[in-house]
């Protein structure tokens, strides 16, 4: 696995769900991107035992973190402790980049796509 | 403590040693940012337990990651597994900016500086 990545060369698109894709994984930690189009987002849930961030790397981002919710911009990182629900939707007119992480990594799913 | 933070308002600089500083931390990951100035480094170490990345957000880091070398610029997210060593010097001429995380997150040390 190489262990340089631009960031920017694994954007995507997805429909009707938004895109994911893994950069990164370990046993303890798994990296990746997600990347929402106007009006997409990721329904508020909760990670019993893992810990998860994302930086906004493009885009705003409208983000649920227990009963708080903030719309943010690139350079903004967003940090969703294990219980604490969170999601994140993009009201903006542009895409959504997300730089993301997840620790311990999740169990390996089919797919490959990350949480 | 915070969910939001603009990681660029948490830059800074130090001598001899490199700036380090904590944005958050669970038990199963710790965020926080590097910076380098010209010439300074961290040197070469390995992580047994420990999955790190670093993504370099200004500047420019000659990492090394196992056996290879790499000078990256903004937007590389960087790898390194536990078990392998690494470390990253700035022969730039402006200072070097990294965000980066740790998981599982180290046990805390008095001064709440990233590993």
């Amino acid at each position: 696995m190489a262990n340089f990545i631009d960031i920017h060369t694994r954007t995507g698109q997805s429909q009707p769900k938004h895109y994911k894709t893994t950069l990164f994984r370990g046993d303890a930690l798994m990296l990746g991107m997600n990347c929402l189009e106007s009006g997409q987002e990721q329904a508020v849930h909760t990670h019993r035992d893992q810990d998860k961030f994302y930086l906004v790397i493009e885009g705003r981002g409208t983000f649920t973190i227990g009963t708080e919710e903030q719309e943010v911009g690139p350079g903004t990182a967003v940090w969703a402790p294990r219980g604490v629900e969170h999601g994140v939707r993009n009201d903006a007119a542009v895409q959504l980049v997300l730089f993301m992480g997840i620790a311990p990594a999740p169990a390996k799913k089919r797919t490959g796509e990350p949480g």
